[in-house]
């Protein structure tokens, strides 16, 4: 990249990193937790985020998702079934969510009628890991058709993420799927990562997610 | 992303493509045919390459291979047993190939040495749809267990290929992968797309995908 594009590049994040402590202010004002979903194409955010919405909403948590897309509102309408509240984000042709489509795609809702916000990233381990949110979680998922190496090639985001969701791990056996090479690959660029092993086909790993998500979370003072 | 942005992005492109119009030129002069695999994160472009470097070379072909990754030089190392010509691009936290990247790691290569060069690129559905390298032909694989609906969400970088490779099809079954969806899916963002059946564990399609990359190509007059 050249000078110039990255002096862009960096003023482009210092406001996207204002605009996100702004959301973080108000996402914690009225009291909803927020986690930023991120991963490459495919690995599953919204059949885990499907299965999500409808245990949360069944144990009578208030939820609300955004979804981002290049094109298509197909995941706003799988999701909508749970009874969630949905928005769809179409950033046709941006490879990434940032703060203002957030600030954007939030307006009109009362943020403070919900426990938990989900922000589905847009499917690409790389560019979304610079683009904080204001979330109070950022959870990389890897599916174990993926490859285990994928935490080294793709350090950037699984540094910054809290929690690494390992997905279809129903599928783990017809991959050879390698969960102690995987772990520590993972470890190697994030030693304190929280792994938690699931399917959203089986249920596998569901209640464990979910305690993650309900457990009470550090707020600005 | 703000007009400036658009402003800087738009001249960076243009300078790609003049860049990637010499690489053209360079390969054809060479008499050396040029591929762009992409894909997603862990679609599996190394271990198709893998098989594919090994054919070739028992099949008396010079083959040659770039392959991009934002860290490690992991696929460099596997890529090589094959008795190929390999470099690794480490991109250290860029998202896709450029022609310059190109440029600078087929220094010191004698190119007319080789019939084929493999650009293995980042694994990233979004941006490397953006980057000529000067390639004859851009192939984009899709692996069943992404799910047959990628091609309508991602449509930029499906468009832009000549050829979608359906990779990991002995996870078809596993996975519920309904072909007639995703054919139909990648047809709609580009009717005249080449569609390959493969798996590069069982061997499955590995003959049509040889005779595509080693059929005459039409070159620049």
């Amino acid at each position: 990249m050249s000078k110039r594009v990255l002096e862009i590049r960096k003023s482009v994040l210092g406001k996207n990193d204002l605009l996100a402590a702004e959301l973080r202010t108000r996402f914690q004002a009225a009291g909803v937790t927020v986690f930023n979903l991120v991963s490459g194409p495919g690995a599953g955010k919204t059949a885990l985020l499907e299965r999500t919405l409808r245990t949360l909403m069944r144990e009578g948590r208030r939820a609300a998702a955004l979804t981002g897309d290049l094109e298509t509102d197909n995941d706003a309408r799988r999701l909508e079934a749970s009874g969630a509240t949905v928005r769809q984000i179409m950033t046709h042709g941006c490879c990434h969510l940032d703060a203002e489509m957030i600030s954007t795609h939030i307006e009109g809702w009362d943020l403070a009628a919900f426990d938990v916000l989900f922000i589905e990233n847009v499917g690409n381990l790389v560019c979304p890991a610079s683009y904080d949110l204001g979330e109070d979680s950022r959870v990389a998922l890897l599916s174990v058709t993926e490859g285990e190496d994928k935490p080294l090639k793709y350090p950037g985001i699984f540094h910054s993420a809290d929690a690494a969701v390992l997905t279809k791990m129903d599928l783990a056996a017809a991959c050879e799927f390698d969960l102690e090479a995987a772990a520590g690959n993972l470890r190697a660029v994030h030693p304190a990562i929280r792994i938690i092993e699931t399917s959203a086909k089986t249920g596998m790993g569901m209640r464990e997610w979910m305690d993650f998500l309900l457990e009470p979370r550090e707020r600005l003072p």
